[in-house]
């Protein structure tokens, strides 16, 4: 497991963020160039690089990963009008940082198909 | 808990579907609009109507159903070039269908931002 991505070295403060939630195992911030109104990125403090890389001892952890969303998308005011989650896996899914990832966009009506 | 969704007569077979992956607890077939030349769509088959309705007894089936999902793109031939997951949740996340759904997307680069 590489400890050292961009997102872990954000989790553990070493790399400047805006926090919008932090607790034992997630670390949530705004995305720097965000892709509607509210822009969130969700990431488990324990790097794993694709959504792909999980496993079943894993699914708790994934679980628990979208009730972390849920809450911050409550936090944040989006759960009225609704959001979107979108995880990226690889080139054609547009993933660029390989440590798992929920991004949480919300604020403006989100546009079908999702890109 | 509503019980009859459009979802589940779907993964009870009681509505025809192109039928991707079944198992006791998870159903997936294919979008009739797809979105992508890869559109799958997997459902628990016990009803959740919006992720934000998902307790922490639900995290393991949250956790499984994105597990789910990575055996359905490895089966799709995704995992390759790379694919998105999507969870819309309410009217402006998109969210049309009131029983907890990922959409899998993928065999073209999707763009950004996601919808």
């Amino acid at each position: 497991m590489p400890e050292d991505t961009l997102f872990s070295k954000i989790a553990r403060g070493e790399i400047p963020s805006t926090e919008v939630y932090s607790d034992e195992n997630f670390y949530a911030f705004r995305d720097i160039n965000p892709g509607a109104p509210t822009h969130v990125l969700v990431v488990p403090r324990r790097p794993i690089p694709m959504i792909t890389d999980a496993t079943e001892a894993d699914a708790l952890l994934l679980g628990r990963l979208l009730l972390v969303a849920n809450k911050i998308a409550e936090k944040e005011g989006l759960t009225k009008d609704g959001f979107r989650y979108v995880i990226n896996c690889g080139a054609w899914g547009g993933q660029t940082v390989f440590h798992l990832h929920v991004h949480i966009l919300g604020g403006r009506p989100m546009a079908w198909p999702p890109g």
